[in-house]
């Protein structure tokens, strides 16, 4: 059953008449091409029996084999009354991304029709097949020869922003990609900032290295947070408490069991030693095509862990002006447990330098 | 009066209660900080009568003055919640970019609320300030002065990535400026398609060789286009053609005038001239902080002109499998006209190379 016809068989089930498409990624994941198609209208058209009928400027380039419909539009066709003779009366699914005025422009030109949030191809994105793994596999290793090299070239006297930009070369000789996401590096008091931006800030003895970085590998992308030190950990106990949260985290992720479950696993660790109030962030997301996907692994949300979903398992102590701590790992979800697709160590975070 | 002040005004004369803007370039706009939130909920609220109000999450640094409210958002709030309390009953313009599900879950957690596309916000961000209009100009006088070094890099021999990349480096030399979109560069049939991408084709004696590009100043952006020949111009008469509608679009601009009456003047020159089905998109499109903003110029958009608008005017003839031109400048409207922004010539087309 291919991608399609797996939307399709969800959308009987959900009592959805037609799915309407149009982020780039999700459109990649259904017909294998990119499109970027700017502020001009883009849709894939999914019905739950017909042929699939992408909508799509005739500026843009394309080659669909025959099992998808190709509708042209020009700039002066008004696409959404196109749209909306299809949509009349229906139970419609909007991609999630889908930019609200096209949103509000459809609902003015339909009547009776029923607007939801097309979940399902989250849901259907979340799971991965054995293909997917294997590339979710791939960037993850590449990552972790990354970040094996990081070590070497974590140096006293070297700036955030030099050894964010070797990272990026690292990432084209090793692994052939671009960084999937703009490649964290922070030291001592900027490790506080979950979302730092390198700066000019220069390595000191026993400060604290935050690397949060990733790759992509045939679409596929990886992400994986180290935190290191120079020569001594000041902060051994707060280092030891993430740890153990991180592998609670893990430890506690099997099908069957809820999100909100796992965030509790690893944050009671945290919470246990003091320290609840300094992580102040979900416990990890969804990854695949892009690098945040559904679902979060969060105290609020109660979705339960399917077999074949890959997800980020990321703690983090963050005191501000002073110093933070995260250890990021990729999970895929087995029939009774999971694999964790990092293999680079989490317990030589000492850096011996001279 | 501010710009909050003056979409407030636009608020209460289009009885407007609540506008939600979230898309990072408008809210740079207003408050002069750019987020990047992710999938993350992000919305500047302002009302009518009251103190602008920003919902960030609480990982997003930010910095904001005492004009504006900061609610922080964590992982773990119901941000819609929050959101429909203000909402509920009100006439609320829903910023254009945002993304559909946060609607949809905002639609269902409201009642007697009416939602609207915030168009104010574009009308708003059409007319440029002095201010604007001084990095407008700026933005195009550097891309001017790129453009007449592209002259000299374009050689016999050179492939279109090489030349892409030379230009990447001239931004960052003359304008210390990444390009403010991806570059294009094509040559002879490659030409024929308005959205090329670099290839490894060479240029050879004869070719057309369009350029298409842009910096940014200060968050202003340029974008002009230019179709060069090598050593002879074997379609002299299309290119004139061009010329000639590039130039009758830009005296047809006016305040009072329409945008579909300035598209009809370039068009014509073209269709008179046999070549209507040629020209296959729209004559231009606006450009701000963003290389494209709303309105089209387009036959379709009656939208009356206005004094300070910004747009481009780019007319084209494209023949698939063969060449195309296109010549693309920026206009600024004045009390009775407009100022082009570009200053590069559009007639010395033909480069002599040995």
């Amino acid at each position: 059953m291919n991608r399609i016809e797996q939307l399709q068989m969800r959308m009987r089930k959900e009592k959805i008449d037609i799915c309407l498409i149009s982020d780039s990624k999700a459109i990649d994941y259904f017909i294998n091409q990119r499109f970027h198609s700017g502020e001009r209208l883009i849709a894939l058209i999914v019905e739950k029996n017909c042929k699939p009928c992408l909508y799509l400027n005739k500026l843009i380039p394309c080659n669909l084999n025959e099992y998808f419909d190709l509708v042209r539009i020009s700039d002066t066709d008004n696409a959404i009354c196109m749209l909306a003779e299809k949509c009349n009366g229906k139970h419609v699914a909007i991609d999630k991304m889908w930019p609200s005025h096209f949103l509000l422009e459809l609902m003015q030109e339909t009547s009776h029709t029923s607007f939801t949030t097309a979940t399902l191809v989250d849901s259907l994105r979340s799971i991965k097949s054995e293909e997917e793994k294997e590339k979710m596999r791939i960037a993850s290793s590449n990552n972790d020869k990354v970040m094996a090299k990081v070590r070497e070239l974590i140096q006293l006297g070297k700036s955030e922003k030099q050894l964010e930009s070797e990272i990026r070369l690292l990432f084209k000789e090793i692994a052939d990609s671009d960084p999937s996401f703009e490649t964290i590096v922070a030291y001592q008091e900027n490790c506080a900032d979950p979302h730092a931006v390198p700066s000019d800030k220069i390595l000191e003895e026993g400060m604290s290295v935050i690397v949060d970085m990733g790759c992509v590998y045939e679409g596929y992308c990886s992400d994986m947070t180290r935190t290191f030190f120079v020569n001594k950990n000041p902060i051994q106990e707060i280092y030891d408490t993430v740890l153990q949260a991180n592998l609670a985290g893990i430890a506690a992720i099997k099908p069957g069991a809820k999100f909100s479950d796992v965030d509790r696993a690893a944050r009671k660790v945290i919470e246990d030693a003091g320290y609840g109030e300094y992580f102040i962030h979900r416990l990890g997301h969804g990854i695949g095509l892009e690098v945040h996907e559904p679902f979060d692994v969060s105290a609020v949300n109660n979705t339960l862990i399917e077999e074949g979903m890959c997800f980020s398992i990321e703690p983090g102590i963050y005191i501000e002006g002073k110093y933070g701590v995260r250890i990021e790992d990729l999970v895929l979800v087995t029939k009774d447990g999971c694999e964790v697709l990092n293999h680079d160590s989490k317990t030589d975070e000492v850096l011996i330098r001279k």
